[in-house]
């Protein structure tokens, strides 16, 4: 998207899709990283306050995170960042849902030398129309000096 | 930990580990979730600001969530998370880096009828001191009205 610090523009939007999350990937992802019974068991899950099976949030930042290097990153000069402010996730994924993703860049400013932070909103997005997570990235980006 | 809402205890830190992360487990979940150069690749991450292969920051607070529901939610009566604020990572997970946390409860407040939100600092730390993480999570508790 942008090589340089220099080059990103503020204000500018840009939308990535789609990813779709199967129940197998739900299952897959909480048995490793996030084994709590709504994750994990469609019984456990009907109980809970998800009124069933439902990704792990981080399972869901991490789809977002391969939409966001798919359709962005790895077309820039982005070097990482150092970190994220305001992480939500208001509407749970569930089984099938299809996952795409708005970026919007939310402002720029020095870090260290030679590199800039670029806080970038990240909203993931269900087919449906609900967001099921929001956050705010700091983006590094190296400044060309020019 | 904490059954309900009204048990959780504001101050109260737990020490939880240890999770080894391999360079294997790096490379897998980079190549699902965060297939940039730095987290695949050994030599294009030479070249990085990292100066070496570093785990997704995505990878390094899924591998924390894993040892805060082994230690800590499993035993509790957490119903999920509202989202996280201050994520950061101030030093990245390097392959054979072996991971503990620290959780700590900051605060408790009413959220909506019968539930309670419970900000809770979660820090991640290498076996030579550096903090890898750190982030508040916003977790959510059942009243129990007694």
């Amino acid at each position: 998207m942008f090589a340089t610090y220099e080059e990103v523009e503020v204000g500018a939007t840009t939308t990535v899709g789609e990813y779709e999350v199967t129940r197998e990937e739900i299952l897959t992802f909480a048995e490793q990283y996030d084994p709590q019974p709504f994750h994990l068991d469609e019984e456990a899950a009907a109980q809970s306050l998800f009124g069933g099976l439902v990704a792990s949030g981080w399972h869901t930042a991490s789809v977002t995170m391969r939409l966001v290097v798919d359709g962005i990153l790895n077309d820039s000069g982005a070097m990482g960042a150092v970190g994220v402010d305001e992480l939500r996730w208001p509407n749970p994924v569930r089984p099938g849902d299809v996952l795409s993703i708005e970026v919007e860049i939310l402002e720029k400013e020095p870090w260290r030398e030679g590199i800039g932070v670029v806080p970038t909103r990240i909203t993931t997005t269900k087919a449906d129309g609900e967001v099921a997570q929001s956050y705010v990235g700091r983006v590094l980006y190296p400044m060309s000096g020019e």
